[in-house]
């Protein structure tokens, strides 16, 4: 039923060039870097996310029997390409900035060094694997920095893109501040908290919305958060108050309520008054439906009594940006460093680290410097080796310790960038030596 | 490494719900629907397509042994929940629109039958599998109208969100139309046809480009497409010219060449002339780069002698309009219909069936009629069984006649939808029988 994301969730013509590679004796070391061109709109910066995926697939990279059979059986390929596809396996090395870690255009994120077929090889799903996850990240941290502290759950598996755009979109999120998601397979496969509460349709399926009401709390006693908003809200919530003094008899306490549609802030407040005066004090209000960022500003600045927000489709999709321009370029074969130069595209050549300025404990992010690996600098080098001759450094970092690196990175941004409006760019610099040897590479020709 | 999207794959508050029916007793039938509330903005018309993946969804509805334990271990779940969890498995009826039909806001292209909390459990998952395809099919069939015939490539995987979006987009773009894809699996799983060239990284490993496109010619002796835009396009097009002469030699003919950047159409004039004046007037063009339908429009519009086109991220992640406003309600439960009166999200109660208008042999669409599932009307009804108490009603459809059915849809389509600009909203009638039954049920309260 669900796909296998092994070697063949690929495109043709990486099989078709390690096919040409092989046959040529290719096999040299390359060296590919993973980076972004330029800022979707309306993003002041970029989280980096899915690096945890990108080594899973890479350790486990391999060909099943059945899967070289069905290569054969294409006529594509010829016995040397599938023999070396037959025992292929990752042995290369993989530099990378941490998961939760900003950063921003022209910045690599990730550097593969692989004998040339195998680097290549891995192209599509690295990509795949990392301009998702890195794009909702990106888009849960603004929504994080909207909502002023108050706790953000991801409701938005049922239109994320398939399973695992759901997944991961839980997954990236939480890393990037959520705290926590509805889908039960995140909870189960990455220990995210997870939060629920009932559908519009259980209030329906009822004769009548009280009866409901406490068929879910009898049912979930320890976890009473009831939808108010089917028929009337305000309604709703003097049921909520006569059921909550009925409930406390049998030692059962109502959580609170969540709100899914009309002025969310009107309702709170109405329902904060209801909720307030009838002894319901520590009652909370969910509030939920079409949330982004921007309503979680507007919800924010009205000082609108809710507790915490569910946020969905525009987070999960990111809507408003649901791609990022980013590439695996190659950068260096057999010792000599190449850069693509078609019109519009051009690349800076050669191994790269990234040194960040301003950061320190107390500071905000000043600028960032690009730089050849070789042309050490001052500042923090936001790469580090992740994986050694197809083996991790290291084991594998927890979702808690990305987490508490991503709420520093944030917290580190200058106010510009942490504002949802579009900020004059961050200062990345390209280093003297790097341009020198982009001159280089070109008058080589 | 793949998350099995097995009924784990859902919200939290489904489990809770089925928990709150089981112990109630609320086991009766419910009736839910699928549908979208509202067009996309720049979309006339949607497609549908998914209903195998979803039909697989609830054949294959089981939890393992170690799925019921890690549910137990959670400690949310009672004894009598996890025990109906552990008997699991689909018994209900579901009627459909088959893929590839044109459908319409407030048309149930998908409508479930089962018992309350089975029709329920399935919704997370039902709606993440229609939402996505649909959207995909929808979006492609657009640059099919806009692309006059000519050949599409999906090439969109490496932006797809994760495994399963760039399968499920091979496949929704291939049933509205495409020619295939450059996704090897969607090759493997579904038979579309693959498609692929090189990539630029391919002419930079090579100390230069004449050598590079050797090398490749004679990997892919019968698949040789060269890209030529790496450094110098119309430069590499000369090249080309004098290898092909050199191949020819060989018996191996250059079948075209792939633009990927600057100026499409200037770049295709200017090549069409080098390859026409070389002696190779059966050498095609192939187009890619940040397309969609728009630039397709305007590439056919200009005349530009490009033969074929390759969309990616544009396609794949439905780029101007990534979800679809859709939802997955309750109609009817225990024979007695219901709807959601939640502000700004009514929906039309019961079972329903849509009539179609217009569109026979020689005809275009006129109007479709939705009305009550009793209320027999003239016209062609859309919806059909296709699973009975769990089992498949008939065989799966092939692609191939999905696709057939998406091209006499499209082109039943009258010209202003058939648009990308966007149309005057297609006459969808709701029939007074369906408008007395909401009366009905909304004065019911």
């Amino acid at each position: 039923m669900t796909p296998s994301a092994g070697v063949l969730l690929t495109d043709l013509y990486q099989l078709t060039m390690v096919q040409a590679y092989v046959e040529q004796g290719m096999v040299e070391q390359a060296v590919f870097e993973f980076f972004v061109r330029r800022l979707p709109p309306r993003r002041n910066f970029l989280m980096a996310a899915g690096l945890e995926q990108v080594l899973e697939f890479l350790e486990h990279l391999r060909l099943t029997a059945d899967e070289i059979d069905w290569l054969a059986s294409t006529g594509r390929f010829s016995q040397t390409c599938l023999d070396y596809l037959r025992r292929l396996h990752f042995t290369g090395d993989v530099q990378a900035m941490p998961e939760g870690t900003v950063f921003f255009p022209h910045e690599p994120i990730l550097r593969v060094i692989a004998p040339l077929p195998l680097a290549q090889l891995v192209e599509t799903r690295v990509m795949n694997l990392l301009n998702f996850q890195c794009l909702i990240a990106s888009k849960a941290a603004r929504s994080v920095l909207a909502a002023e502290g108050k706790p953000l759950i991801d409701f938005g598996l049922r239109r994320a893109h398939g399973a695992e755009a759901g997944l991961f979109a839980a997954r990236a999120s939480y890393l990037a501040g959520f705290a926590g998601s509805a889908t039960v397979l995140a909870g189960r496969q990455y220990g995210i908290p997870l939060y629920g509460t009932m559908a519009h349709s259980f209030v329906q399926a009822h004769k009548d919305e009280v009866t409901a009401f406490e068929h879910f709390a009898l049912a979930q006693p320890d976890n009473v958060v009831l939808l108010i908003d089917t028929y009337d809200t305000e309604a709703a919530a003097h049921k909520v108050v006569k059921l909550a003094q009925t409930l406390k008899t049998k030692g059962i306490i109502v959580k609170g309520v969540r709100l899914d549609s009309g002025d969310l802030a009107q309702h709170a407040w109405n329902v904060r008054k209801i909720l307030d005066e009838g002894g319901m004090r520590e009652a909370k209000i969910l509030a939920s439906g079409n949330l982004d960022e921007y309503r979680l500003r507007d919800l924010a600045a009205s000082g609108a009594p809710i507790d915490s927000f569910a946020v969905g489709t525009a987070m999960t999709t990111s809507s408003d940006a649901p791609s990022l321009d980013c590439a695996y370029k190659l950068q260096e074969y057999a010792g000599r460093p190449c850069r693509k130069r078609s019109e519009g595209k051009a690349t800076w050549p050669g191994r790269k680290q990234v040194y960040r300025h301003g950061d320190g404990p107390e500071g905000r992010l000043a600028y960032d410097i690009v730089t050849t690996l070789e042309d050490r600098q001052e500042g923090r080098p936001l790469l580090q080796e992740v994986m050694k001759q197809g083996r991790r450094v290291g084991s594998p970092e927890s979702l808690s310790e990305i987490r508490a690196r991503a709420q520093r990175e944030l917290a580190s941004l200058p106010a510009p960038l942490q504002s949802l409006d579009e900020a004059p760019p961050f200062d990345v610099r390209i280093s003297p030596t790097l341009q020198d040897l982009a001159k280089t590479v070109d008058e080589r020709g």
